[in-house]
């Protein structure tokens, strides 16, 4: 396994987005968000994300000179047309809104509609939380999953993300509807593994934990069954409510890729307008003291609080380099017009 | 099996509760909406809870005189202290006030501190929809369910709602954190029967449907495995940051019975602030056609809107009477002093 540095990362990924027509600016955010995503050990929407990025710039489904413009302000909430321009950058831009507005009263929301992938939705989360506030945020997404009691794909798996400021490391839950990705389910399958947990259907609707049989169904299970069914709903009407967008089903008939023209909301708390630091740090502090305490379910097991192994896998990354795959980072390379 | 009608279960309910202390003003709005638990299948949380909430009372673990005081108002955002008043009164008000902000702003958040046990939490959904706002609300709990990794319990089952008004029937979630509750697992093995897909692991941690194993164990298991557990810990932590009040690790220690001084988060949104009635109607009339033109994983299978199911039975119970288990029936008109 290769591994590669942070820096070199970043400033190959910024390179194949120059070269694709991204403004120097925007393309070292945008390749400095993809590189996190990688270093945190979220690859799929990291390096390897990279050459489908540069292909839908090319296809115009990404305007890379594109920026949000206001569409109405209601005081708490705003919300923006994202004028199909790079998503991560929009995204960006509604976190950070939606923080200055919760700076002022405690609490902002911006809602996006017409915009395109955020890549990594916990990067927002992240970023909220760096900034000393809790973030809610959630994305809908083209139709990909079997709604609960369905064979065929009809619901999103609009990512949903909760992120907490604490001091020894921010307690951040991003999570997408499915239980497995497709990503997941290949890279097991290539190892000739089972699933640690039943993924989705077979072709005669046998609950499975073999990821090729999934794969050739294409009915990827819900998260906790028809729980995460009735979730992805939910957050997709209420996003394209918040923001006067397309639902699932009409990003799946506009079709411009992977949530092209989708909807996102971003809501920002400042939680010391409400408490001291000093109770914060104790409820947060009580909180992981009660999960780190309870019983490990195997020996020399752990239970970790939601974030903390991104953390780690961060910390590791950053020290040894990020492992990469070697075909994927010479696309990159390639890309960056680098001769590997 | 016996039914009831919905009149003569909300009158009994209600002397049973004047008859423990409560207002009458306020015995007849509680007893509603336990009625309207039962009515809608949720019997969980509606006669079948009366005796405890009783009990509750006498023990006073539930002030019946209390009602909500504010503690900070942000604007757009509003803090109560629910002074351990029933939880249902409380909840109702803080939905209601809510509405109101979001009445003038388009948003509006009230979360609770030091209040108890809400019920049945979609109830909170439903009157958000019913009065035309998107609902959003959530409660902590007392630690019932080991996180993810553990096999000791730990974390809150912490319900979280979600609520969309429409005219043909509003879209609603209601899921507590675990795939199924103890009620859930004691019905079916008092039935004999299995789960309908695997509910926790056994002793032996392994992964079982088998709900007496999952009773004797106490390893109920998180919706979606860690996915369930992480977003169990977000939703406590943010409960208590927006309100100011315990999070499952000191309602544990207050210890004064299920979500005894909990914290509940209330968001509501006016979607008419945003969009037109025009849009609203397209958007979810196309969302609820691409799940029911979705093919069952079934003959004669339906795929449901969330919350259309709770609407039948509710058509259905109002119809033929609600179905009551006799001994918990007797039990309650024995506490509304009503010789059976």
């Amino acid at each position: 396994m290769t591994r590669i540095t942070f820096d070199e990362m970043k400033a190959t990924i910024k390179k194949a987005f120059v070269l694709a027509g991204m403004p120097e600016d925007k393309a070292d955010i945008c390749a400095r968000i993809h590189t996190e995503s990688s270093c945190d050990g979220v690859y799929s929407h990291g390096l390897n994300r990279v050459e489908r990025y540069v292909e839908y710039i090319h296809k115009g489904w990404i305007d890379v000179n594109a920026v949000p413009i206001l569409d109405m302000n209601l005081g708490a909430m705003e919300i923006y047309n994202g004028n199909m321009g790079p998503g991560i950058l929009n995204a960006q831009f509604a976190m950070n809104r939606a923080t200055e507005i919760a700076e002022k009263n405690g609490l902002g929301l911006v809602s996006l509609n017409n915009t395109t992938h955020w890549m990594r939705g916990g990067a927002y989360g992240w970023q909220a939380a760096d900034k000393g506030f809790i973030g809610i945020c959630w994305t809908n997404t083209e139709s990909c999953m079997p709604a609960w009691g369905a064979k065929s794909g009809g619901i999103g798996n609009n990512p949903f993300i909760m992120a907490v400021p604490r001091k020894e490391g921010h307690i951040v839950l991003d999570m997408a509807m499915s239980q497995y990705s497709y990503g997941k389910l290949q890279v097991t399958r290539l190892k000739n593994q089972k699933l640690p947990y039943p993924g989705g259907f077979d072709n005669n609707g046998v609950l499975t934990d073999d990821p090729g049989a999934i794969e050739e169904s294409r009915r990827i299970l819900p998260m906790g069954f028809w729980k995460g069914s009735g979730f992805a709903v939910l957050l997709d009407i209420i996003s394209s409510l918040l923001s006067g967008g397309l639902t699932t089903a009409g990003i799946d008939k506009f079709d411009k890729g992977s949530c092209g023209s989708c909807c996102q909301v971003f809501i920002a708390i400042n939680p010391l307008k409400i408490n001291t630091q000093e109770f914060i740090d104790k409820a947060l502090g009580a909180t992981v003291t009660q999960l780190k305490s309870s019983v490990p379910d195997r020996e020399n097991g752990e239970v970790y609080y939601p974030g903390e192994q991104s953390m780690k896998t961060r910390n590791e990354n950053v020290k040894l380099g990020i492992p990469v795959d070697d075909g994927v980072w010479n696309k990159v390379k390639e890309l960056a017009g680098i001769n590997s």
